[in-house]
This record gives C-alpha cells, structure tokens and sequence, in this order.
C-alpha cells in the first residue's frame, strides 16, 4: 500500500540520517552497529501512520518515532546482556563483539539519545508526550524483571504472565501510537482509544509468537521450532499447560523440564504432545484471537473516517497474520 | 549559613519524599538502597543555590534538583557494575547485594527516573533545560567510557586527562548549576557562566582529589592514602610524573606499575616519593588552585548583587579546602 511504503522510507531514510561518528567510538560504534539492522522498525512506523490519521503534516512526528526505535533497540541490548544471549538478528550481540561494560554504557547513551530524539516534539504537547515516554520506559523495565524472575518460578500464573508481556511488549508498541496521535493533534479520548489498540495488538501479537515457537512453520517463522520447549521459556502454552495438567501429566512434563540428557528432537515433540492433548494450542490461538479483536474494536471507535485507518490495519493485520 | 542549612534541608525532605514502594520490589529497591545513604547531596544543592541567586522562588528547581542527584547516583551504580567494585560509602553495591542483572536493570530505571524528575521543569523552560540534562548525561558516558580506556593505557596525555574528567566529572556539575539559574530566570550570558563556573569547580576538585589520595591526612579524607597509587590509577599525579620522569624514574615508576609481590607501604612511599622528587605534587596543586581561580572569576562576572553569591561561594570554597 502506498502509505505505507511511504512511511517506511520516510523512516529509513531519517535513521540513515541520525549520526553516529562521535568520539569516543567504542561508546557509539555499538549503537550504530545494533540500528544499522534490518529491524522491522514497527514501532516508528506505528507512530506516523498514528500522527497521520489526524493530520497531513507528519514531520513533527520524525524524531519522535526515532526516539521509539532506538529505546527499543536500547532494551534489546541490555536484555542481551542480562539474558546471556550471544546472537540478536544472525549477528553477534554487542557485549558479544565488543564486552559487557561497553554493553551498558553504550545502552546507557542509546537511552540518552532515544530521549533526545523525544525531546523534539512540538514544545506545546512536549510535557505531555514525555510523560507518556517514561511511564512507558519504566513499565518495559518492570516487564523485563518481572520475566526474569518468572525464569526461577514454576507457578506463574496466566494473569501474571499477561501482564508480563503487557509491559515488555505492548506499552511501547501502545505508546508509539499515542505519541503519534498526540503529535498529530487527535483528542485526549482517541489517542487513548489508539493506545488500547496497542495494548491488545502487543498481546496477541505475543501469544502468537508463543503459538508459532511450537506450532509454526520454520520457513515462516524465521526460527528453528521448538526453541521455547527447549529453553523450558514460560510461555503461555507451558503456563497453561501446567495450570491444566492432571498429576500424571505435570509429573511427564516436570520429567522434560528437568531433563538433563535427552534428543531435542524428543522432548519438542512429546512437551508438544502435552499441550494438545490439554488443548493449550488451540486456548492460544482463541486467546490471541480475542485480543486481536478487541483490538480493531477500538480502532473501530476512533473518530475519523475509515480510509484513515487502512494503513495502520493493514500494518497490523500483517504482524498478527503471519503463517497461521 | 542560613540559607544553605535550609536548602540542604529542602533537599533532604524532598529526597525522602519520593517513592519507591512501587512493583516489582527487586527493581526499585535497589533505587532506594542507593538513594538512601548520606550523600552530599552538592548537584541538588548547586541547582537549588543557583535558582536562588535569580528568584527567591525555588519550589519549581525542586524536582530538577532531585533528578541531579538520582541521575549522579545512577552513573554510581551503573560505574560501580564496570569497575567491579563491591563497596560504595562503606556499603555492600548493588551487583554485590542482588546481582549485575539487578543493577544494569534497577539503573536503567533510575535513569528514566531522573528523566521523570528533570520534565517537571516549568514547560515554558522544558525544552532548553532536556537539552542541557541531555548533552550533559552523554558527556558524563563519554567520560566513563575514556576512564576506562584511559586504564589499558600508559601514555594518557594531561590534555587527554582533563577532557576525561571534564566530562566524567564536571558537565553534570555545571550542569545542575545551569538548570537551577535557568529555572530562576537567569539571563542566557549568566547561566552560561555559572556552567564555566562548575566546570572549573570539577576539574579542581578532581585534582585535589588525586592530590589527596597520595598527600592528604587519612582522618580528614576518609579514605585509605595511596590507594590510587596501589591500583595504578591513571590520576593528574602518575600522568604528570610519566611524561616528566627521565629514562630512569620512568623505569621505577613501571616497575612498582608491574610488581606483583610488593609490600604495599613500600610501593606507596616510593612512589610519592617519585611525585615528589619531579614535583608533581606541588604541580597538581597549583593546577587545581588555577581552576579554583577561574572557577571565581566567573562567579565575580555574574550580574547580580554580591550577596546572593554567598551561598554557593560558601558551599564550594569548602567543597575545595577539605584537609589542603
């Protein structure tokens, strides 16, 4: 669609532009090495297609959505590092490459910039739209801790692990569009309504992205399958598995959890068992299901006409989409 | 003096006012632990002195005021992750007490809690006061990451040395002068000196601090002397006695630089004694005495009445004299 693509550039182009040559290089190599990626770069887009629903001006909206993408790309770094995770996007992560300190410190500056770039919004909604930013900094770092404590504990329960994912996932995808709309002059009540779309959009959008783990098609998914079951990852199928699960069946799955020698190949395919033997594949996808729906419930309320929204439905329909 | 004590005490109540009885605890405590001890509390004080030279209001610089000293603390936390350190003001750190993913994690939210604090500035002033706060925080990780560079290597220049600590030590001290004369209604031309002000103030401090840490009396700096001299510290001393050493101080210098197996007495006295034979001592204090002078004479420049400079003046002359 012709929006689209034309925002897309739009963002490519305004990160090409963001400059990186500072001195001292070992602090802002990693951060030109970490944007220069071929991300998706959602969360930008999110914010002018949002700014756009309201307004042909769109410029005033640039850095802003800069600012969504380097703090994300700023958490996936620090996470790397607390994660241990070697590989971000088939390339090596930064504490990788480089080493844990310069890690932190170039995440650290990475957050600097990304508030730099949210500085620039129009001084008249700049309170405003930094309050909206750091409330939703703050929530991606509860979620963050919250997932990581969840790794230590077997009894998490579904409501918890919702609200997990709400602030890791979908505060920031949620915010992205307020700011968008706020910048692009919409009422307090549908930058609001844009920011419950997101909310949904960011939990169905994970709950999904559980599903395809185990379910998926490799080719699609862009992943080997079965990497969560591997990694014994909380996710929403294993959550309710374990809350469903009769004795015999907690004790099987307790048996592959704590499996210490055993063919991957084996534990992905009977832990797979498990799930739809309990019918948590399926709970995934309904689950998923609703929320995507109640996501478009709100985009339904927006006032503006529906040729305004196509783009973002369009934008989203497709991240929801992918191979189910 | 007066105002001072009621400023400190401005400070204080305000310190212990903010919250962080927030979820999950294993994020915010560790804001709390840090924040909790006796700092000096001076970048809150200096942005508060330096509002009140302008305008006998200074309830709006309390919030900026706070979001000096929770960023400062922030930097502490996150240094003290990459230099290993496992004890701050006599207090186990934050990776000691929980461990280096907390602390990368609780920082990070610390920063974004001094953001927090930093947009309460009165809006008509936001903009300009985010982009001193922000410059000034890049240069603070720009610092720290040249100290760490600084420690692999041996030919660190005096030039190179003071650009470290302007940046690692000084911005954020000008900066919180700044912000505090901005906020007060100060001119641009007063609240740019008051900045070259505070960057002379840190680069006179830092260097009596070196000074100190070789030549002061132990009951007065509350510190062990000679501890930059054990662990080779690339401090204002060694840099100066390095470039002035002839083949054969040089050669001692590098050997106490390399021994393994020494007495640490030993190594102390012979080093100091190094200093002294070259003069770098009396060097180091004549340098931090010029930055001292400096510091004043933009102070004397300041288009206000004698009287309101009193305050600070008082704060850093003490903040300068210590046991010297």
């Amino acid at each position: 669609m012709q929006q689209l693509e034309r925002l897309r550039e739009k963002v490519q182009n305004a990160m090409q532009q963001l400059s990186w040559q500072k001195q001292p290089k070992e602090l802002y190599s990693p951060i030109s090495y970490t944007l220069q990626s071929d991300g998706k770069r959602i969360r930008p887009l999110l914010t002018l297609l949002a700014c756009n629903m309201f307004s042909e001006k769109i410029d005033d909206a640039i850095a802003p959505a800069l600012g969504m993408e380097v703090f994300h790309n700023f958490t996936l770094l620090h996470d790397d590092i607390m994660d241990k995770a070697p590989v971000r996007r088939g390339m090596p992560t930064v504490h990788e490459k480089w080493n844990a300190n310069t890690a932190i410190l170039s995440g650290d500056a990475m957050m600097i910039e990304a508030y730099k770039l949210v500085s620039k919004t129009p001084h008249t909604i700049l309170p405003k739209v930094l309050d909206v930013f750091s409330e939703t900094a703050l929530g991606v770092c509860e979620g963050q801790m919250f997932d990581m404590q969840f790794e230590k504990r077997m009894d998490v329960s579904e409501e918890e692990y919702l609200e997990m994912i709400r602030l890791k996932t979908s505060v920031l995808l949620a915010a992205a569009l307020k700011i968008g709309a706020l910048i692009g002059g919409a009422s307090e009540k549908d930058a609001n309504e844009l920011y419950s779309f997101g909310i949904s959009v960011g939990l169905a959008f994970q709950l999904i992205d559980d599903w395809l783990d185990s379910f998926g098609e490799e080719a699609v998914f862009g992943k080997r399958i079965g990497g969560d079951i591997l990694e014994n990852k909380k996710t929403y199928l294993l959550i309710k598995a374990l809350e469903l699960a009769n004795p015999e069946q907690k004790k099987e799955l307790f048996r592959w959890i704590e499996a210490v020698d055993f063919a991957a190949e084996e534990k992905i395919a009977s832990v797979k068992e498990i799930f739809q033997t309990l019918g948590v594949d399926k709970q995934t996808q309904i689950k998923a299901e609703n929320f995507s729906q109640d996501a478009f419930s709100h985009l339904a309320k927006l006032n503006i006409p529906n040729e305004k929204k196509q783009g973002l439905e369009i934008l989203v329909r497709d991240l929801l989409k992918r191979d189910k």
